[in-house]
């Protein structure tokens, strides 16, 4: 039998997460204000279970398996689930810093929020109201992933080893994030500033951290450590890399979001840069003029995405995402990681590269 | 000599950040990217060092001498720091969810960040930049928080009695917060809400939780803790509705903040419950027509003040204060404390009580 059930996985994590909420929302009904005054946890939950695929805490107890034979610390699941809380969080504050209206197929929780606490508000009052309980929301679910991971029970060395690699994952997310908003807006023909976002924002935050959250829980050596970083990092670009072409040439009905928000938002990605570097005077008079702009149509996107085709950025794009599998892949061949770890990230990786949402 | 030396302990908790944010700041040299496009550290370091009372921070360090004559361990301070760290988060997050143009006499971060890195962007998208920095630069300090906490070299087993005080604490002041966010702008003769925020928003975020805090790193009995709170309840209740108070009646110049905001707001106070129980048909629509909008002037306001004098809201909100004081120093006679402590928290009481600021 395959101990690494990645479907399992998915369900055992839900089902912490699930808890956690559970308990939340009873403590919040405690209070002696009317319940509907408090509508955090009510509003993580509908945007938990509205979709995502779950790859942090897969890759994290992975990682665990990647490290040793010892059967599993239940702990680690909700350590996983902790992971995921994270990323509630940075979805929530994103989406606010990206004025996104829709996120897995739903509004987003400042959309939502705004229309169910704004009604009899006036539209900027009810937007405002909208944001300031989001930006709480996110605020909440940064904290509750901190509180998932001190109560999943695992043993004291353990937590203790562990914390200092959610730190460095924490650090290094919010800075490619701010790197990312910064830059949004104006792209240019600078290839450094997106390759430096998608390592921090996501090569690093997405695979390689909580495949060593995963590892250290397990008592890893560095040699194992240093393998996960090796299959991470070009998995990870791989990923963000497709995540830049869907949000231009996705279907929106697959990905839950919407391909102008990129464009209207000018995030500064290879893609675009690649485009910027290339283009002739006309195609580059057609970037200048509606990258960026946050009333683009979908008449307007289409013209740019002629542009990131014919210029060749779109096939570029796509080579560099082959190049970057095939070093993930290469990267497995060589990694001191148990047998079963490694068939699990080869499905990961293979699924990722399948990708269309 | 005294071993509770205010001025001392505010004096190490400021080393504590500062060389924190200063080790932040070099690591954020150490990218490829200019430094100047990742100045979160810099921001913060500015918002911590314009002021602050360091209130938490000293209460959690006497916190520790309340429970225990042995000699403080170093780490009690930054985790004193850490406690400092988390409220910037708070005070950065709520000046963007109030709005508010001005802290501790400068700029909020969200408006100096969109002065900063907004020049060259129209007025809405400089804006924007601000409150997206902000935003993240609120995230970071609360993750920075967590990381101080964790890297105090504190014994492993008193690090982890205190995570869940932690956790506790910022459910708290969240639920606080969320409830304050979605209760204003309609400010009514209701009492309940208002006594709930102050409760949690402050009275246990400011004082309750940091003093069990250090006395849980000493190793404190539950009969330390709940004396903790008999005191901590009742002065920081009276810490509130005196803010609430200089919210409104305050000196700008001495308090750095606005005496606008929070009627522009329509923050919901036990001042203006008070005075809406109270008001008389005509100081009623003053309070209707007034509280709550954002275009109030200063001649607007002296109107509402006139109606907070008048009904007498003013006046109980004077006495409510007084009552509270008294409760918190009866609390300390009756105090399981070291003496020492119990000297300093009356000398943070007294300053607490005749503070103009």
């Amino acid at each position: 039998m395959d101990v690494v059930d990645l479907t399992g996985i998915r369900r055992t994590v839900d089902a912490c997460l699930e808890d956690f909420l559970r308990r939340k929302l009873s403590a919040a009904a405690d209070h002696p204000q009317p319940s509907e005054a408090f509508d955090a946890p009510e509003a993580l939950h509908r945007f938990l279970f509205a979709g995502g695929k779950r790859l942090r805490p897969l890759l994290c107890v992975v990682g665990w398996h990647a490290a040793t034979s010892e059967r599993i610390h239940p702990g680690v699941y909700q350590a996983a689930a902790a992971l995921e809380m994270f990323h509630a969080f940075a979805l929530v504050h994103d989406d606010v810093m990206d004025r996104s209206d829709t996120r897995r197929g739903q509004p987003t929780v400042h959309r939502e929020l705004a229309d169910r606490l704004g009604a009899g508000l006036d539209r900027g009052e009810a937007e405002h109201l909208g944001l300031s309980t989001a930006i709480l929301v996110g605020d909440l679910a940064l904290c509750w992933s901190d509180e998932l991971l001190h109560t999943a029970h695992l043993p004291a060395r353990r937590l203790l080893a562990v914390l200092p690699v959610v730190d460095v994952m924490r650090d290094e997310v919010m800075y490619g994030q701010y790197l990312d908003v910064v830059s949004a807006g104006k792209p240019t023909g600078d290839l450094a500033t997106p390759l430096e976002v998608i390592r921090y924002k996501t090569a690093k935050y997405t695979v390689e951290r909580p495949l060593h959250t995963g590892a250290v829980l397990a008592g890893a050596d560095s040699a194992v450590l240093d393998a996960c970083t090796d299959f991470a990092m070009p998995l990870g670009e791989a990923f963000q890399l497709r995540d830049d072409l869907l949000g231009v040439f996705g279907d929106p009905a697959r990905t839950g979001k919407s391909r102008l928000d990129d464009l209207r938002e000018g995030k500064h990605t290879v893609l675009l840069a690649l485009a910027f570097r290339r283009a002739g005077p006309g195609q580059r008079e057609t970037l200048d003029t509606l990258v960026g702009d946050p009333g683009l149509t979908e008449d307007d996107a289409a013209r740019v995405r002629e542009v990131l085709t014919a210029t060749g950025a779109r096939d570029t794009v796509e080579q560099m995402i082959r190049t970057r599998h095939e070093h993930a892949r290469r990267a497995l061949d060589d990694a001191p990681f148990r047998a079963d770890a490694v068939s699990a990230l080869r499905r990961i990786s293979d699924s990722a590269e399948a990708r269309t949402s």
